[in-house]
């Protein structure tokens, strides 16, 4: 009689899961359910500990389960099942559940079928932070990374045909085919080296000393291409967060539209939770912050003053006295738009309006605490 | 009879392909060629499979064949057979065509001879994206990159020298001869490291230690110089790629030179097939597009706007609405400029006029569209 | 009777080297104490050497424990123990005091329990040159490098249960589980290739070459992140260390704050100690000197000039002679402002009054030498 | 009788070697020498070939005796001799000069002084082109590569006591010590991976891991290091270069000094031997040239026509013909100074006096022409 009450609250406390990246329950579940499948293959006996792994392992499934079940049900009352069925997350999420019970049914051995529980890591690709930024610099590198990728190829042919030529009447064994050849030129061209087969003749050697020098050289080049998209992304990234925040600090609003491109170069965004101490009393400090949203708190003696969106702090410490003189903290969730000594000298240089407007609320300040 | 009619049209069709990189068929049976001759030395015995893959080998042989005869008949005709004979292109096909016959007559055994095959794979090289690029840059960074070589193979000799001192008497089977040693030291300086011979001593292995340190210390080196020369180039090809672009948009021809050489730092070229959805409704926008050469069409509530050369769209996600507001599609091969939100706020900041340009555009659509 | 005499010396002695990184003796103490304990492992038997060895142990555990005590005591004194005791430079010089007495006391044997003379190693953390730069480094990459991370660990995960699938009937001795599949993923991840677990399958195989080629990816971005962020924090250090030197020198006082960004841009800052040669006469020169600090000796023919703070040399080698005219030496320690070859050009062509303030101090001279 | 008339031919034809960095009788003789060196170790029986390889080698030394004796009395009679027998080269000489004898004269066995041949290698050091910009990489980056260096030897030894610990009981044969701890961990932390030391238990097996990872992560940091530092270095290197060749040019010279170093950065010094083709008919043309010094050769239809220093050539392709009009050629060793196509339009849009210049010459030459 309960299960109208039940199913309602179910379907609520999943469908508000639905929209955010992963929920510390499902993290959990994941860990969980990956270190049980690992330590199911350590120790496959029917023992005690062995049944109760097992039992955890279908809890864990059967979590997996619901999620999919009730999340397919909210997006199909929200008129957009397939879409969801068929997205990424969706796919993920049903294999994730259906995968194992599957195996199981067309009597796959559990031993295997429980393997399939791996799948489940793949529910944590959503929450890897910054995956977006590693996918732009592959796809806008993806040119250059190809070519190495072909040079690699034709590396690898060329010598493992050449090395079974040398190699293939002295060790039939380890170099009796072109395959087994591809399998020591690829271990040899990553700089692997296993090992297991190594050539012995004079000329097997000498391409494998080759092999090994392009190995670094295409090892050289990947790297290059990728340091310099990441160099390139980074820049881009940093631009387009810190573009937001400046527009809300009403003290650069007054600025021109170059120069707000020109202070947006300098600044950096950084998101605090509600009790981070940002400045502590005494510390050398070598930046300045404005508030681009939330509040902190300045510890002076005798008093607690507060700062809202829109003011700066931190700038006496750039001014000539090189130690703070009070501790700050974050009274709520706050943005912050960090200034560096350096851009801050630079700015100043730069922009006498603003050093003239921090100088004096300095002086403001100072007066009012003494 | 047919002789005559057959020759014509099949100097036709192979002429055709030889100003082109490669034909999807070379590309096919470079592949085909390559998998069978591997697959030849898998399995060596004399099979029925065996003399389907033979066959197949000297169908691909004969097709190399015949390209290469009807280039070269093509390249005679043209007057300019000397020229394409000793080509690089034309020298590959060449060799693709006479090595295996030419083994085979001389009574190299054929499971030698067909792995001459291997060879076509050089055919490919043409066609690989991005390798002027990369030649380029080993080109021009050639002279650090030998200084590195030289001092490689210096660490190579002097070290392999002093392990042979300390390791010879202890390992006389592994460590006998100086080229024993030297095959040890490429292995470990390229931090392969194999594990077939290993020095045991102590100061063996302390040279060893030296050795793999400055394998980390080569490597840096070399990723160090190819990164820098490869940023260098990368700036270098985008620009010029897009500077034949800018100047085909009329929206930039009224800039004066400066400012376009500026523009043009800014752009990215992209180069789209027919019917290809390029914004896709309801989306997050970071970018707009000009038309460099093409047609695209926006699918508005009710009608269908097409676009052409020197148009752009997709500016309104950047002035404010974040999402974009239409499916646009292109409606032939077309050439797009992409303006990032990044450049599109340096661009504006610095070209108030540019701005408003597109300001102006934005709110006439806009209001068209209402 | 003495000990009240001794003891404010020792208490002396240690408390003037609390705020110091390392001292000599403290160096010297942990070198010793390391290489002793790596000796008690080579020769454990109990011969003469041996006793030797423990007793110069026990020596080097007194003057840590001895230092901590003092240093404790200091701390006391001076009001700030608890703060000392906690710092993390007080908790390592802790545990290197009571870890080895305390496992010794709980019965560990004294083989084992010595081994823990490994961390006085961490002693000298502090004292590592450029480690803040690092921290720094790696802190701001830190999303980025934890991004790589994330996606290293679900490779491994991935590519060690498909390994475990189709090797572990095969090689059940070393595919026995997913953990021993976990240890040969990273060591192939990596490129390191132990070679004592290997694939032999097909497919085992191929999932190897996939897994190394991944490696050589995860290890390109790594290090593009790296080299992205050490560059920027190379620059940022180079501007502050150089603008505090700037500001002293009287030569440049005169520029306006955005000359001086400038200009601080362009110097390299170098700490020399006493009678040390900065120019060596008839060397070829390609850079000039500002004094920031100290003083400086030239040996003219005849006589001996010194030059102090604010004072420029080495300008005449770059306005025309390519070989310095005399030997230049420093005569007490000396902070210097280096300025190479082809900032001197810049600079001169963007501030021309500089110029001409440099020209008319090098005539003069000419002249006053002549 | 003769030996007074062959004494000064003799010193007459080494000391005119003696400044130079290597003649190329001694690169052949070094190359000879270590290669006979090699020989010997390969067949060190008493056989025929033996005893043509010792003559060899004898004659080797014997030339090099011969050098260092001739050069260090071209030094004496200059007034010089200690400091050439001193200096970095004057040892390397003298060390391969001697070395041999002595240790024959010490009772050394034949097949190990012998060895001391690879000394030899040490005199092709000064030759090697951008030795010096290495260097000054690894002088300008000797702080962060130090501290990088610390902490690598710092894991090392924690690692190795920790897997040790863990490891000893175990397998004592290969984990007795701690010296062998370290070098396992040396070939683990460098990625080599031999095999021939590795952790079988849980926990050695997880610091081996970590240790792997933080290899990875060693050799982001150094190879981020030198790619920062070849990167500065390169651009300088550059700028020197191509400074001194642009003031011959009197094109450039009506520039004010800033143009000039604008300039400088664009363009690319290139050493051209005599009769070397710069510019092939109907290729098609992305850069062009000034010339520094030299003289080349323009290959017009029916005359030639020929351009001395300061001239400039190329523009053509540049101002809107893609394809090269005419062969060029130089007559004598000249020096060219390369302005690629997107500087060339950098260039025109900041110094429009220039580009008027340019025209003016190209219209100028191409009515000559008709």
């Amino acid at each position: 009689m309960s299960k109208p009450l039940v199913l309602p609250a179910l379907t609520q406390f999943v469908a508000a899961t639905a929209g955010r990246n992963m929920t510390k329950t499902a993290y959990f579940a994941v860990s969980a359910g990956v270190v049980l499948m690992v330590l199911l293959t350590v120790n496959p006996s029917e023992e005690a500990g062995h049944l109760w792994i097992k039992s955890l392992l279908w809890a864990c499934l059967a979590f997996f389960v619901f999620e999919w079940v009730v999340r397919l049900r909210h997006a199909l009352l929200a008129q957009r099942g397939p879409a969801y069925a068929l997205s990424g997350r969706g796919l993920v999420d049903g294999v994730g559940a259906v995968a194992i019970p599957i195996a199981l049914m067309f009597g796959v051995s559990p031993g295997t079928a429980w393997l399939l529980g791996v799948l489940w890591l793949l529910k944590v690709i959503p929450g890897i932070p910054g995956l977006r930024q590693l996918r732009r610099v592959l796809v806008q590198e993806s040119g250059p990374l190809l070519s190495v990728l072909v040079i690699f190829l034709m590396v690898l042919f060329l010598a493992s045909v050449a090395t079974y030529y040398f190699e293939h009447d002295v060790q039939p064994a380890t170099f009796g085919s072109i395959p087994a050849a591809l399998w020591w030129a690829v271990a040899t061209l990553t700089t692997t080296g296993y090992g297991d087969v190594v050539p012995i003749t004079l000329f097997g050697r000498l391409i494998a000393a080759f092999v090994m020098i392009c190995g670094l050289g295409v090892f050289g080049l990947w790297t290059g291409i990728l340091a310099t998209g990441f160099a390139a992304e980074t820049r881009r990234d940093n631009f387009l967060k810190t573009w937001e925040s400046v527009s809300k600090v009403p003290f650069f609003a007054a600025l021109g539209p170059s120069a707000i491109a020109d202070v947006t170069h300098m600044l950096r965004t950084m998101d605090l939770p509600a009790r981070t101490m940002i400045i502590r009393k005494d510390q050398t400090g070598d930046c300045m912050y404005f508030i681009a949203a939330g509040e902190v708190e300045v510890d002076l003696p005798g008093k607690k003053v507060k700062l809202g969106e829109g003011a700066f702090f931190g700038e006496m410490a750039l001014l000539g006295n090189n130690l703070r003189s009070a501790n700050i903290t974050t009274t709520q969730m706050s943005q912050l738009l960090v200034l560096d000594l350096v851009d801050f000298r630079l700015l100043m240089a730069r922009h006498p309006d603003l050093a003239e407007t921090i100088d004096a609320e300095a002086r403001r300040r100072e007066q009012e605490n003494q």
